[in-house]
């Protein structure tokens, strides 16, 4: 029998952390080895989600990066920004691989992290090697990197919904618009009042507008594919449920396109992807058929009246978003089957 | 005492006629005449709306449009498109006042309601003394009229967001996109998959992209605060919840624009406003903030790296987005105080 | 013109006070003068609750009882246990009127207070004079109390639907068993996991099983009702909405009787009550039919198979079981309408 | 490699059919081999439920049993009461097991069944080979059985909570009171005002109060673990949310016991018990701790002040209530790891 990989996971009690937990814990190949947790340290992980009663019986442990470089093949953080940095430096100095599901390991420009997150980078070199870990558009890039950025749950949805469009140089850059609804784990298990149930329940609003910081990371990867420097409008707003994103993205065609000429380009982007779902005509996406799964469902909506594209794309903002996604990575850097622990469908309704 | 208004009620146990009764059982000068169903006819209109238990004593009954036109000095409809057009007919012949809340009465150009709307219209005459009802737009000929066509919930939301701009001239016609979030109650009490809990509840998606039939009556009314014809991109969307539309609506400034230039424009168009509340810098509106009140919230948001503004509006769909505004109508043609019956705040949380 | 009563609320910030808020802006009887917040002090009320935004122009201020017991004429407390005390002996001592919408002026025996509230009462003499504010069943203490301790939600709910049967000693006294269900709102707008939106939404618990606090507050006015000691079994559990509590409550009956003879007890006991409503016979109190209203809506299941009569009951936890409730004691203590203020039906759906 | 065992579903589009369609998808042993659905037949399954895109390629067919008992090794039935047993008589004749997930094998005595479903029992003589599916109770039965009986979701939720108290003489079996609180899910997925998205959320409410059909089923089953016949008070309410049941059940002790006595009672009783996890000391069973997986949580409470006991219990209503129940059945009769295919924990939040 092959050995398992080793995997810790930093920040493991948040809801992206509890969901790498979940997965991993079922992933064939992977055994949990360390699970840290500022919060919860010295207490049963199942205790603080009980859903893993019986599954995971790993206790929840303090950060101890040296023990944790020594002991683990892949080390997953998902901390707030700026917290990622000095375990990377200690997990790749170790010779092991790391995975970042914060904002740490995004940019390729440290200046413009340092603009939108307003902190300096503490490793801004780190991010020569480190590869935006997109797997439907870097995948050979991350095959062999010891240092991932997992993306942002809005960008994700973003940028797979325009890829194929902006790849092929079908769409007028300047007249990109992004809106994207959330559900409220994205916003994670810390208490605020915007995350309170009564607050958001029976409710709907919009945030940031204008100031996301997932807007320059949306940006850095669609300029990557249009070939030129792209600004677009991207507005997040939060939706009374747990889990699911969904962006309708707008952009002007450069030339009439039909439908099924639209369609054709995005089969031949996505041919042989797995996790995106191209829908077929007369489906939309909606975030319930991707709950649970690390799916990207998209359809592209040709509108001849305006001109204009409209993108449907959703996600499970946890999953494909966040924990799912890193878990497809963490396969391609250890060349597993791409999809090993992440097979199953997601539940309905 | 002042005599009381007569009003009857066509489609009253659907949710924006419910939605009607609620309001007009409060209402100080009015008195419930006539609350015709189809599907509860001889019943109880409270064991319908248990809510209203001891506030309507009144029966439903058959729909019997002479007996109506004769006992109400105000006929509300609620009823699917092609259906007010008869009743309205004979409401107008006995010389009272009609309000619908459907679609019949809401386009200038009957050509445009049947493309969209794919039947032929009955009394293509009678739209030119109707008034499209957004006293916010049109309060002096809603003073004056006899018919009246309520908008719809959407555009209620798109037009007030927008009005300002398009009417100082400000925005570029050409980009305007408008996507909106609706609650459930919009798509009424009918039964249909699409509105089963199940369904609803853990989901978010886009549905009728590019081809919603309140996108040609949003377009009648911004062109005509424009001066120009214009197309607009509209895309609705279905949110877990059971009230409230918020839209963000997206358009290029014509020219760099600070945020207090935009803002000062705002509070022009809408000083004196008691309905539209342009919100204090800093606040954005959301939807739990208007539930059960006839208010439209309002904040523009300008974005200096893209050259666009985005305006978020919220509403009750079923007040300020059908009966409410039905009222705040009723009141002017009535003579009445325009906030009589409307001058409660909504619920929070 | 009448003088208007003046009126202060401290913990006006909170749900139930704000809810007092939204009623008491809008009773015709009524002048706000007073709105005290610890959290929010100088800020303008509407920032905190929007839907109040020209509504309400007061701005929140620091708490300073002397001040406040000189402006107003009744004071609303809804603060945590412990905290209304030191208030009430100071507006009392003015000869204002008092009524705590917290725990500590609900019991008759400081002892039974400290044994579940775990603290020592202070002015234990006070509960001597104190009324326990369920006007259905003390309305005219009510009507001469300077201090009136306002019932617990879930209290309000078993105790209403229990009352008619223990008066008239229909129902085994042993064998009570209340279970009752809560929306969200009812744990205040304080931060807790337990209240954070994922961890409710989709989720259904107990929570306090055998050891909520309310339980002896229900013992109390049960037991004055049946004229012995009661002890009951009482479960409250989270539900995933905002407002509403349902109470199921069991007991035996102590002879077979048919459900006409138990509603015929209902009637009588609950003729002429306005708030309370026993719903017709088929149909059965849901939360949504009392949301934003001050009514408790009843209905008795009789269940020959077991011997046990099934009373289901629901109230607006922030309304009839809070604020509500509050408002109708002050127009009691005032000799105002039992109504003023509180005449509008809940909204529906 | 061994055969896969050929699965058909009749009513698989239902939501415990479809649920049934998602986990025997995932079953490493077994093939789907006919999905039938009325309403769908000839579509792609995957259309009818887009979260198995890409995981189910059957479509649905019109359902011929004859060819369905020749092709299939087991057959599951999702239909209403009534529709099961002609499809029973054919797949038996045909040498096939059978596994119905209604009410037509549930019941010992036909006269229990067609006095609580208004229905006679066509095939009564069946009901002697019929075993009740709720392995924890029948194991030994349902591993030789060709007929079973799936149980419903309450009664597998209120049976599990008091089974070992009953089965251990130590509850007074006169006293027993099931309240028991569903998602919507259970309701399925036809078109009913009660399940409209906006009659349901924001509601609570109790229905079939003392005349649910689910009770003959429980007190069947507590009848037989207690050796006595039971009558109890069974109540059950609709909740807004997808998936879950909550039952609160409270029995009066026949002696005082400590905590720790009842938990070792039900430690005793479900040892090795894989699908039911008897909760640490301290924590409560919620339903979001069991959505998506097989589990029943339960944790009893003991009331010294009342002398009962309170046992919570929570499953998936979907899983463990239906189609997760079912295939732990059709495990254990044809000989397979209980929990092939039900391996994996449930998603949370």
């Amino acid at each position: 029998m092959v050995m398992k990989i080793k995997a810790g996971i930093v920040g493991a009690t948040g809801y992206a952390g509890a969901e790498l937990v979940r997965i991993l814990s079922a992933h064939p190949d992977v055994e949990l080895t360390a699970l840290a947790s500022r919060n919860y340290a010295g207490r049963p992980f199942s205790e603080v989600y009980p859903h893993l009663y019986k599954y995971v019986i790993q206790h929840c442990r303090e950060l101890d990066v040296p023990a944790l470089a020594g002991e683990c093949d892949v080390v997953f953080t998902a901390l707030p920004h700026g917290h990622a940095v000095p375990v990377a430096l200690q997990v790749l100095a170790a010779g092991k691989k790391f995975i970042d599901l914060g904002a740490d390991f995004r940019f390729r420009q440290p200046g413009v992290y340092e603009q939108w997150y307003k902190v300096q980078h503490e490793a801004p070199d780190l991010l020569k090697k480190t590869v935006y870990g997109l797997p439907e558009i870097h995948r050979e890039k991350i095959k062999t990197a010891s240092l991932v950025g997992n993306p942002g749950c809005y960008p994700t949805s973003v940028i797979l919904a325009l890829a194929p469009l902006l790849k092929g140089g079908l769409a007028d850059t300047g007249t990109v618009v992004a809106d994207s609804k959330s559900g409220v784990s994205g916003a994670g298990r810390g208490l605020a009042l915007g995350t309170h149930f009564s607050e958001v329940n029976e409710n709907f609003r919009a945030y940031n507008v204008g100031v996301h910081r997932h807007t320059p990371e949306i940006e850095q990867e669609l300029s990557g594919l249009a070939g030129e420097d792209m600004i677009i409008s991207f507005t997040p707003h939060l939706t009374p449920m747990n889990r699911g994103i969904l962006s309708t993205v707008y952009a002007r065609l450069n030339r009439p396109m039909s439908l099924e000429e639209v369609r054709s380009v995005y089969e031949d982007f996505y041919r042989g992807e797995f996790f995106v779902r191209l829908l077929p005509p007369g489906m939309l996406p909606q975030t319930k058929a991707v709950t649970g799964s690390n799916h990207c469902d998209v359809a592209p909506v040709v509108d001849p009246r305006t001109g204009r594209v409209v993108v449907v794309s959703a996600i499970d903002n946890l999953v494909k978003g966040a924990a799912g996604q890193a878990v497809q990575n963490m396969n391609l850097m250890f060349g597993l089957p791409e999809t090993a622990g992440l097979d199953r469908p997601g539940l309905y309704p």
